[in-house]
């Protein structure tokens, strides 16, 4: 699915579009916007037109460096696009898209879907180019360009790099390879604004989130498995408390993940849906890929999510169970 | 300084040795450690004996990465090596080394001093190579050994990735460059072991520190120039009270740079000789480096320290005022 030739015909369907309209998933984090943003500027640049449609707000650290997207769109509109594409979105339930299009509609269109999640279920009728060995869907648009001799133009350069650097926790996370650290050169060298892309993304933290995180921390932190788990429901009057947007947050568990012998971290919050499941491991040994599919979610190996149908301590009792048992 | 041709006199020098005694700065980080180890490692790796000499215990998140270093030598022991090394030392004041040696002495010896330091003040009379900018002097290593065709051994890999995430944040700050990355990518594909470096560095924060970090941050955070200016006084019996070692910290700064707005983080202990002031700067346009030197300290623009002599107050009063007055 990933060879040469494959990338190869992902920047040609790309190329011989026109007038582009591009998805991602619903509460796009940086990989998501960053390979969105990254395609629409590629797709300007080149002449054609290219437009972003995003429902409803994307999270404040990112309004410095992404803008200029649709939240509507009317049918006329949406009949004058000939190209649709999704990038960074494993399945249908995820889309963020307009009320009026259905998944099946979609996939009949000329739609391309380019996607770096394994198991993607997008499935389009047109083409599909899934990498599940690419580390962000940013770095795989940076892979189509490569191997199709495209010099990545300097506006493309700071959203891809966002991308990476959010999907890889700044070449910390295992996904990150060498390719991984010479694409992330490429794109230095094309001109990212490395300085500002750190900037928005981790050294932004609104100074009432410092406080929520304080008191997260200080009063709802807990063990299990010797230490091994360490979890935190988070109290929706906490949040408010504190008008902190917890689906805004990309990092909150890593306060949880930092902490010396933890090898699984995770959060609970109420979300639409039911209890939402957040969980991250440092140890490729103790994945936590299965736990989230064990209930109904996804994600990779190494970070999970799953929505629990049940009260916030059902969810606790449950989910720390089938954790624990990993060190069993 | 820094062509081509005199990173290949380095390595020539470096393997006309026989018997090395590498030293590095006081109170050693993970680039200081990562030089020193990496060095230590290529030169066992090409016959050679090489002693790494570090004055005391090292950082309890750095035991994980680095063993096998000296602390104590007599003189018989000294006269047997033929070579000295100092990595990551910018000037005499700051070197860990025995007792028994003095500045001068190791001057006239065969006396190699590799460093990153802009204005490193080491003067060796047999070999100088200061490159200020490369971002970290585990980089540098590699440089030299790139420069002169050494594929680096496995062994050297892990030590250096670490020197070079420490003194580059992990990629995130203004000294890395599209090179940097391409080093990085050098020392994946030799075997570096990325989840160990970054569980040591990044998410081994004991639990006490946890706890400590929390209570500096609810009562001890403070502004000034309307918020671009964080800084805290860590209480010496805050310390205690957590059973923190204030030296062994490199992440505590992160905390108060991250908030939203700051531009320049400031903490401020009791250390030996005065209060300790550790500054870092997000803008290159507001450079702490002028304001450490000011108080007679050093570093870089963006990252430097000074020690101050006085109260605690009236540090933070004087150096406040200074760092004011960059947005004025």
């Amino acid at each position: 699915m990933n060879s040469p030739n494959r990338m190869l015909q992902a920047a040609k369907v790309l190329q011989e579009s026109e007038k582009v309209l591009i998805f991602t998933h619903q509460r796009p984090d940086g990989d998501a916007l960053g390979s969105s943003f990254g395609l629409k500027y590629f797709l300007e640049n080149t002449g054609k037109t290219a437009v972003v449609f995003i429902p409803g707000a994307i999270p404040h650290r990112h309004t410095k460096l992404f803008a200029g997207f649709i939240s509507e769109i009317t049918q006329e509109e949406f009949n004058t696009f000939d190209t649709f594409v999704s990038v960074d979105c494993a399945n249908p339930d995820r889309l963020g898209k307009p009320e009026l299009l259905s998944i099946d509609e979609l996939r009949q269109k000329r739609y391309i879907n380019i996607d770096h999640h394994k198991g993607n279920s997008m499935e389009s009728g047109f083409f599909n180019l899934v990498s599940g060995e690419t580390a962000s869907c940013s770095e795989l648009l940076v892979k189509i360009f490569c191997a199709a001799k495209i010099e990545i133009p300097e506006i493309c350069a700071t959203p891809l790099l966002t991308g990476m650097m959010t999907d890889t926790g700044c070449f910390r996370f295992s996904n990150t390879s060498a390719d991984t650290m010479r694409n992330a050169a490429i794109l230095l060298e094309r001109g990212a604004e490395l300085e500002k892309i750190v900037n928005a993304l981790f050294f932004s933290k609104p100074l009432n989130q410092v406080r929520f995180e304080n008191e997260l921390m200080r009063d709802h932190l807990k063990f299990a498995a010797e230490g091994r788990i360490a979890y935190a429901f988070i109290p929706p009057e906490l949040a408010k408390k504190y008008d902190f947007n917890i689906k805004e947050d990309e990092g909150l568990i890593d306060l949880l993940r930092e902490i010396d012998g933890v090898v699984i971290a995770m959060l609970l919050y109420t979300g639409p849906g039911g209890i939402k499941i957040s969980m991250r491991s440092k140890d490729s040994a103790f994945p936590v890929g299965p736990v989230a599919r064990f209930f109904n979610g996804g994600g990779h190996e190494l970070a999970a999510g799953a929505t629990f149908d049940g009260s916030a301590g059902e969810a606790e009792i449950a989910v720390v169970d089938k954790l624990a048992q990993l060190f069993e």
